[in-house]
């Protein structure tokens, strides 16, 4: 694929001369002439400059930063320009519809047309897989679950009992879905279960990471929204509702009953307390502590989590600290480590 | 089922003067006149209120904050009513004995009576299946391993070799025991694997959340307790020790032959060092980091976790320290903030 | 086995008097006279006086803080002596190559000499297999792949197509590599999905946890180096590159193009921030939280992550803050704790 055909399809203004033929995406390190790269931040432009690769993806502030020599092409958003050329370097692989001769369909499933049914998968009683979906290698959708349509589920995903899967969602390899809420109550000194009676509703066009386990509610539903991004290994407790758009980083921990807004994004290792509110377009940032409401449109970080302008002040005055001591005493050495780690 | 036979059933008291019939079980926010609901928290008094659920579960102390029109049923504790009542209402899938004919049992295995073993799960040579325990779809149970009377394993389990698990123990999906633990000793400069050859004891009534991972001892075994309860994603490293009753919540990790008392908390995303002690009846508060023993009783929180008074004092300290620096330095606007993240 | 043998197969020097035979190994609160236990910290030396073992392995130092009347085997490390002798006593399960009837070859899937594949398995079309490699039960194998010679994957592993994994190396339970990394752009407000065409390349001699997560590549491959000891409950992002001998604790979390070093320790539950780098032989404690480079060799700990020393000091300081505030204010009281967790 030609470079100049490159610039048309993702609509950019090729520069720098040259019209190399393209077969691949790579990075700026590994690129090769015949490789399309990008320069998605400042940071990398003397990689950018060294890089051997034939044409780069750059937004005009940051052409603006390479020597006139290197063949680029022009465009507003290289992540967009990414994602429209990459299917077309990578076609992906086709569909491959058809019922696996090993998979196990129960009494009553019903399936949409051109499904996929991947090896030794099996589909429980009751449950309606969508037209175009692929159920992969190994999965389980337990009884009287609903899948989408284009829905598709990488090998070994478990779906619980009545879990119900919008349209065009991906579900990555080891999803659970619909597990019983950690709900107990105390009897004789003992942890007793309360059943979970409640199902998981997931929204159209989510995107759910490798191994992340999402509750059933334990009474109504677990809502997620429509185009939420949940990375790996998260855990969404029971009774959660997410609204539309949020995006979720891996190994995030949101406990029982809480509610999350639309459009908020919760970084890597942040963990939300039970029953409270996180409004729209919040931003929490990476192992935050988040443990009372935050109001629509925040940013908050840190343990406990706060306004991150406040937590930023706090920060910079903990840094000041052993100085202020030191000063205070006079500068007697009292600043010596102690041992509690 | 009528409000009054529920009441019955679990011997509390209706008052209001309705007697609705009650078909499900619903939150606050979506109950209609046909669900009972239920107030566990007056900061939900309000909603309660405006709820349009047929009947509520209320405590005494409770019941005095809702308007009298609202039919209730009081009760000692709503947790352990709904405990009672949720079976009636929502009647679990009635269990199947049977071998699927795809499941694979090698040679020695022994299995109870009314045992169900799922499609394609896989059981190695010498193990035990007590009575009525239900292996799931797609599970793996290793060679020798004890599978006690009555527990239930979610689809696709993974019990390594020589796993012990007991009666009434349940385990969600994707949960993994008896992994080999991270143990390594340094040989010409490289990690060098040594074997792991302890098992992993599981009491009874233990529950296991989704996708969690516990480790087989390095030498002698890693030991759960009975009646503790383990939410998603935990880790439990070899030859740790946990006493009866303890519940872990989500993405708590405890390293390496740890020893954690009984009826211990250990709140989400805690994590404790190896070779401690956690003493009976401690609480470990959310994201804390413990590096040093706990005595029995105490509630710990923060990193490094110490006694949570003291860290709230540490933590009240901490906040009114921008202030304090901005008054010793005279209002200087010294407190701008850093850019350490 | 006699422990005099046992001394020899370790070149240990044996003391004490007795020599008795061993069946096994046991921890020192569980030993009794026909176990082999060990010595591996002082802070067990009163355990170890009191254990009823037949024998220790003990370092010189430790020797000289037992009574005389022990018998022990003084060895220069005692793990290795351990991984000397362990697969002496515990005989590891024999090998059973051969491919079982269940498995799924798909067309073009080139097989090496004595491989096994388990039951259930599927090994999708173009993927190469090496010699002696042991693919588990339930192991889906995607298109193209390569598993090295000796490789051992545990039941239920997934590797999505194109991952090329190293000789030797072994993958626990619910490991999946090769996931799509988080990768999306903004079009019309809603996260839009870049398409994931990268790969993993896993290098020779790695050990990965169970359920542990690696994302391919976004373009470019996601690189783990030879000798990499990754722990159960790992993830780690897209286009992450890791050098030889790196070790990586249970529950950590690196997000997407950050490169680590060689030899660097990465303790449980610590956070990397993407598009970082952390230098050979650096070492980050539990729970800390990277947003910036690490140096060579530098130790790191706390949040914002800093050189260990600062952060210990800051931590210190932290700790007399209380009194300080109490000091300043004349002993007023004003260290009530407030209430924000």
């Amino acid at each position: 694929m030609k470079a100049s055909e490159v610039a048309r399809v993702v609509a950019g203004r090729i520069e720098g001369g040259a019209d190399p033929d393209l077969t691949g995406v790579a990075p700026l390190d590994r690129a090769t002439p015949s490789d399309l790269s990008f320069l998605s931040n400042t940071r990398y432009a003397d990689e950018a400059a060294a890089s051997a690769a034939g044409v780069l993806f750059v937004t005009e502030a940051m052409s603006r930063e390479l020597p006139a020599s290197i063949t680029r092409i022009v465009v507003g958003d290289v992540y967009a320009a990414l994602a429209g050329v990459l299917p077309l370097l990578y076609p992906p692989v086709p569909r491959e519809p058809g019922i696996h001769p090993t998979a196990i369909l129960e009494a009553g499933v019903v399936l949409g047309d051109s499904v996929r049914i991947g090896a030794y998968a099996v589909i429980r009683a009751g449950t309606r897989i969508g037209d175009r979906a692929d159920v992969g290698v190994h999965c389980v959708v337990g009884r009287d679950c609903v899948v989408g349509e284009d829905a598709y589920l990488h090998p070994q995903v478990t779906l619980y009992d009545d879990t119900r899967l919008g349209a065009r969602s991906i579900l990555h390899s080891g999803v659970r879905i619909g597990v019983d809420g950690f709900g107990y109550h105390a009897a004789g000194g003992r942890p007793q279960k309360i059943p979970q009676v409640g199902n998981c509703i997931i929204g159209n066009d989510v995107e759910i990471g490798a191994n992340t386990t999402i509750d059933r509610g334990s009474i109504g539903p677990t809502e997620i929204g429509d185009f939420c991004k949940i990375d790996n290994l998260v855990q969404i407790g029971h009774n959660v509702r997410i609204g539309a758009g949020t995006v979720i980083i891996s190994q995030v921990g949101i406990a029982g009953s809480t509610r999350i807004g639309r459009g908020v994004t919760l970084a890597g290792q942040a963990g939300v307390n039970g029953h409270i509110t996180i409004g729209d377009g919040a931003r929490i940032a990476g192992q935050a502590g988040v443990f009372g409401d935050v109001p629509p449109g925040a940013t908050y970080s840190g343990y406990p989590a706060r306004p991150h302008r406040e937590a930023l002040r706090v920060q910079a005055a903990i840094n000041r600290l052993p100085a202020l001591l030191r000063q205070l005493r006079g500068g007697s050495g009292a600043d010596t480590p102690s041992s509690e780690t």
